[in-house]
């Protein structure tokens, strides 16, 4: 994972997220969902049908507007909005619960001069509780008479829960020639919220693709990034990631293996931006550390040992310590199922060689190391020599502020 | 799993641990491995070469003693004896490691006049260091000067670290019209404790089996007790569940189904009643809890959906702070990797009917289910409604003391 989207290639710039992105318009409103009166409706538009994408949860309990959503992808892989509260996520709601998105998705495409099934519904907030209809349609409708195109800190600002602050992200690129915008934000550090740690990302760009181009760039783009942080191995009823592009950027765009790679690579650095941002927003996070397993046999290996470092508590408990317990680590690696050779492992804990052939080095610096572990941001690396193959996870520490927020976050 | 071996039929008894068990002999010594003076080496030591059977940890890196453990059970279906030190885990400490661990088997073999390779070794304790050999091996020969009938109780004593209180379970039952005495003890509340959480359990009967028939009892006894225990999800280098059988009780034992099917149910029944001491002593652990999922299409699909429930950090912090959080059960349900219809979900918590159909009931007692929660003993039962299979885990609470205990362990 880059560490921003301007170190990931030089033809990547950082771009300003006000001067929006060709094709779409933004509205975020305060419709009385939340009972802070922040806002908690957010409509995206198109300006005409737009090549989709997305990913959802893989929960198997799954929030109507996930299975909604799902359904009008599978129909039309154009579309013309998104439509998304905060607040409520409409989880757990039975039959009613599918009424109240559809409905969502109606209201919508009235204000946006569409049809129902061309827009994406998301939701995130409570579990289990009905949409207040009421306060939701008077959302929309007001969202609706608010699109502009430089309303995407509104959008983002209404999409959030218990997040500190919104999380936004723009880069310009060229893709076959052409300037590219791409524009994008996220909610919901996925390791400390409460609420089942919902995540919604959404993201817009002018790129030229196909529908079918959008989604496997997606798919590609979100495997490093956004399925590579190590939450607290909680996934929510509500998780969506979607992807827009109007095509207004003109050119070849995704046409060509190399319009495709570039799309790929920017969508990526974009993605990883907001995951970064995220990891780094949650509360109770003071650390937010990089596992990177190298020499695997495998890239599925590595990431897989990548992830069980990432999401054991007894790494992210020693985490939160600064106590380089380097013994846990060799632990947790072992316990990903994935066929090591122990007597081959090394690690380091920030830059300090700490083991090697399995054994911890003699004379290492532990004081160096647990120098190292003070810092928001650092990593661990661990060495297989085993193979060739790389893959990394950013985890973060298993904190007191975790159980309090999770402990209390109903009573 | 049954609340205590007195509970799992009418042909369990409890037994007094002090009676020991015929055909063994124990002690426990303090030799200086411990810094505080604690008990520090374990003998257990047969009258005669005695059936053994056991399991070990699954991690990919494994303790030296795991090692040669697993290599002379392998070589010798009956063995002499068990030797055993806590303090030090002799866990990555490579060759030397492997070295120091067959002295430990020749040194005990010479206090009971056997053969090395008829010794199982299991350490536990911090990773990463040398054993102190010199004290291992006084406390060798102290044990095995020390070696009694009722020498029990010293035994259970000398293999636990940062466990409050010893942990036995002796019970008599018959097996094919012959009074067997089972006698067993553990250590290493998985869930709470620093230092990878090592498990050690040993178990002795003067039950009548061979090896082979003694294997399959302990595999069949440990799925639904000590592999049905949700720990943290990390499994320690170390873990070893070793159990023997003088076969001195006489009779047919195992040899037809409803012997084995006794020896099967006794073994059980003590596992169980050990598991939840284990899970009850740990540090930080205030609330036991039974995940009950019935009606699943498999028995495996269950035990899944039921360990992913045990496991989620959102549900044990739930559970920490008493709050009746359905949502975040069902959310784990959905999390389980398993097929299941969510509108078909059910959940009680404790005697409290909370969701049917996916969704919570109308006027729920959300009072009573937090009530219930306060208890240190409860349940909370998942109906799939897809089939007749069911399986349970012990859960326990990500507490405060939790992060406390394992943030500074080695501070």
């Amino acid at each position: 994972m880059s560490p921003r989207a301007s170190g990931a290639g030089t033809r990547l710039q950082k771009a300003d997220p006000a001067a929006g992105c060709p094709g779409f318009r933004f509205a975020g409103v305060a419709a009385g969902i939340k009972k802070t009166g922040h806002r908690d409706v957010a409509l995206l538009a198109t300006d005409a049908p737009a090549a989709a994408a997305a990913v959802f949860t893989q929960n198997r309990v799954k929030a109507a507007p996930v299975l909604l959503s799902a359904e009008h992808l599978r129909q039309h892989k154009k579309l013309r909005g998104i439509v998304i509260n905060s607040g409520n996520a409409n989880a757990c709601t039975g039959p009613q619960g599918m009424r109240d998105a559809k409905e969502m998705a109606t209201r919508a495409a009235a204000a946006l001069g569409s049809r129902a099934e061309e827009l994406l519904v998301a939701s995130t907030g409570v579990i289990g509780n009905r949409l207040p209809m009421a306060a939701v349609r008077s959302g929309i409708a007001a969202a609706g008479a608010e699109l502009r195109a430089d309303g995407f800190a509104d959008f983002a600002d209404a999409i959030l829960t218990t997040d500190k602050r919104a999380k936004i992200a723009a880069l310009r690129t060229r893709i076959d020639g052409s300037p590219v915008t791409l524009l994008g934000c996220t909610k919901g550090a996925g390791m400390i919220m409460p609420n089942m740690a919902t995540t919604l990302t959404f993201v817009v760009t002018d790129a030229s693709c196909t529908p079918a181009q959008l989604q496997t760039a997606t798919a590609r783009a979100v495997a490093p990034t956004f399925n590579a942080i190590a939450v607290d191995g909680d996934t929510s009823t509500n998780d969506t990631l979607a992807v827009m592009a109007s095509g207004l950027a003109g050119g070849g765009g995704a046409a060509t293996a190399a319009g495709a790679g570039a799309l790929t690579e920017a969508l990526s650095a974009l993605l990883s931006d907001l995951a970064q941002q995220l990891m780094t927003d949650g509360e109770g996070v003071h650390h937010v550390v990089s596992i990177e397993v190298r020499r695997a046999a495998s890239r599925s290996a590595a990431a897989k040992i990548a992830q069980r470092v990432a999401i054991s508590p007894l790494v992210k408990t020693a985490i939160a310590g600064a106590d380089p317990n380097w013994g846990r680590i060799l632990c947790a690696v072992g316990n990903a199922g994935v066929a090591i050779d122990p007597d081959r492992l090394a690690l380091s804990i920030g830059d300090v060689a700490t083991v090697a052939r399995g054994s911890v080095r003699p004379n290492w610096d532990e004081a160096a190391a647990r120098a190292a572990m003070q810092a928001p941001r650092y990593k661990l690396v661990v060495d297989l020599g085993m193979g060739e193959h790389t893959a990394s996870y950013l985890a973060c520490d298993l904190s007191h502020d975790y159980v309090s927020i999770n402990a209390s976050y109903r009573s």
